[in-house]
């Protein structure tokens, strides 16, 4: 028993997308213990697809298809693979009120053309797809042949696949032996450094130990195969809780954490609020922290200060020190923070500037520098010095300055506990 | 006469890596002109390889391998390759000589594995590779096929290809013409809608017209095949005009442009600057304005208003209206609008007031409802509703928001010019 991917998109083909859906699907077949041998890219054409099906029935049992699904005349997945098996199509009353459902819900019509996304063979069952109009289909067209389809918009295909397929593949007796794993996340120390600080720990086989570099942050894998969840996770506690210790306060959460909702929680432990005020990131920190539903509860907002007169009017930045010490200063940045607490009237505050590139640098003040303030709720102002660099881009620059403010945060917050 | 991408590596089937190598060449390939039907990805493993290869030349003539010819035991491209078409290898003693240079420019010695990195099938020749230890080798085993292999490391397998292999693919009468392609980017219409005002283009042969799903917009391919670059777009031109002149204000932009280049440009034209007063995105909407470098030509800054004490207190956003039409409300949408425009004075204003779940929702106001308002230049406001429906997520409901501010300032300005 295996699986194949089999790509469907002529769009793959030019290069237009990236096929991000194969490595999703990779992974999880590899974290099902399913083995998985080849990988198939084809475009939208009935005859080469029916020459792929023909070769992965010889070969796979199971094969996972993404792509084609839409309502427009090049989307034929659906109707070649159940020609390829001689069975004929039937509309799904249920598909059509759930995708004209989906449309009232947006005060707009079904078009004629989105009748098609609710054929599917005889015989066949509904992979549901609860965000998007296309569904995919569950079929077993011939003994010891499983096919399943997605479409291959990557949000919708994650979500049918781990709301439906999932558990199919489960009930099927498929993937019963777990590999589970905890991504244990870093911020203030660089790949290399925290590799040589857990070298010893890399040659061990159960649970493994891998890093990864990530978008502002350094990441550990600690990955074990048991039985059970439960079987896994106590193989890994041990070593993650030995990985805490020699990092400290580097480390800063594990699995869906993220800066932002550590701060989040953080914040929401003290029982104290946030405001942010924001000139090179442009909205992208305020952004970042009303990602978490129920940030309303610390984060009460901001002021976007891009503009020299927005850090001067609104925020109570000194007329001079703007023009002696520039904009990218310590003491704007301390001054932004303090002057949004103030303006806000919340327990803490934030000021970010910094040249974010790929113009504005002087001779003193190269791209990537940036200054973040922080104002505490006894009103004392610190800043800190960064520089991320010219190579990295204007936009990883103002990512990176995001993330170092909620990570400088952090640490205070931790240490005020 | 087409190509084939063949993608060897056991990391891309557990998908530790993204397999970015493939959208090269697809891209590549395209801009050659030169058709490409099927990519497939197979792990290290002999007789597996040996299947792809007996397919692959069944349906194509340039078989275009990656990955696989490194010096360690599972490396075994080339070697699986010769032994399908019962062919020695042979030491390649240039190569050997190659190998030992360059470990000697790093202080280092050739260990005995990389010797391995020297044999090459007889009859084929060495694709050089500029950057790393390991060559490829081009090679015509049998009349009508050509097989080219590359490393699986991106930045030496472009090197190789743009080096070597784009010179000899042309030397041999391929990649003579180009395809050249126009992305054209709509907003406001939906993927079938678009497809149906615009269906009689599909059936086009040269140039060719093809749907895309994107993130918050709808994309038109229009793809021309000719001996230049020039030729291809004046094939383009009619059809995109024609497109054009179909959608109206629907169309945006094409390529590179952005609804954020858009509106950037049109506000430089009109030398009029904007703020903007943000609840629901939280400053998303700046942080997409500040993408732009010199956006601060036109863009001051704005008010991150998450909390309706600051609606209140910062935009003057009038009480009784936030008790009885509620804080999402089109009243709210246009007083935030024009309350950040007298503060930052700036010529326009964008409010944007909306819920984005997952909580929040009321009897009347469900999650996905967004008010956006816009304040002119004469202090006039208007907003208009927008539902993004409730199964989209908090991230999309937002991203939605800031791009329809985007989109119905865009319209405005179009209008006013």
């Amino acid at each position: 028993m295996s699986a194949e991917v089999i790509c469907i998109g002529t769009e793959l083909l030019l290069g237009d997308i990236l096929n991000t859906n194969c490595q999703y699907l990779a992974q999880e077949l590899a974290n099902l213990g399913i083995p998985h041998y080849y990988q198939t890219v084809v475009g939208d054409n009935v005859s080469r697809i029916h020459q792929v099906l023909d070769t992965a029935i010889s070969r796979s049992s199971i094969l996972i298809f993404t792509g084609g699904l839409g309502p427009t005349p090049d989307d034929l997945t659906t109707e070649t693979i159940a020609s390829f098996f001689d069975t004929p199509l039937y509309e799904d009353p249920q598909i059509i009120q759930d995708i004209s459902r989906k449309f009232a819900s947006v005060g707009r019509e079904m078009t004629p053309s989105n009748r098609k996304q609710a054929l599917i063979p005889q015989g066949a069952i509904t992979l549901p797809n609860p965000t998007g109009t296309a569904p995919g289909i569950i079929w077993q067209p011939k003994e010891g042949i499983t096919i399943m389809t997605f479409p291959g918009v990557p949000s919708e295909m994650y979500r049918m696949w781990q709301d439906t397929a999932v558990s199919f593949l489960k009930s099927q007796g498929w993937g019963k032996s777990t590999i589970y794993s905890e991504m244990m996340r870093f911020r203030g120390i660089g790949e290399s450094a925290l590799a040589e600080k857990v070298v010893h720990l890399f040659d061990s086989d159960n649970p493994t130990v891998a890093p990864y570099a990530g978008k502002g942050e350094v990441r550990l894998r600690v990955a074990a195969k048991a039985d059970s969840q439960a079987e896994a996770k106590a193989l890994i506690e041990p070593v993650a809780n030995e990985i805490k210790n020699i990092a400290g306060l580097d480390y800063f959460g594990s699995n869906e954490d993220t800066l932002t909702s550590v701060v989040g929680k953080l914040l929401q432990d003290a029982n104290q609020t946030l405001s942010v005020a924001e000139s090179c990131t442009g909205g992208g920190l305020g952004a970042m922290l009303t990602e978490i539903p129920g940030s309303s509860s610390y984060f009460l907002g901001g002021v976007i200060a891009y503009a020299n007169r927005v850090k001067k009017n609104m925020l109570n930045v000194n007329s001079q020190d703007l023009v002696e010490q520039g904009a990218v200063s310590g003491a704007v940045a301390e001054q932004m923070a303090l002057g949004v607490k103030n303006l806000l009237q919340t327990d803490w505050g934030i000021g970010i500037t910094g040249i974010a590139g790929p113009d504005g640098e002087t001779e003193t003040k190269p791209v990537g520098l940036v200054y973040i303030g922080v104002a505490n709720p006894e009103n004392k102002t610190i800043s800190q010095q960064y520089r991320f660099g010219s190579t990295r881009g204007r936009e990883l620059v103002r990512c990176l300055s995001s993330y170092s403010a909620l990570d400088l945060l952090r640490r205070i917050l931790i240490k005020r506990k």
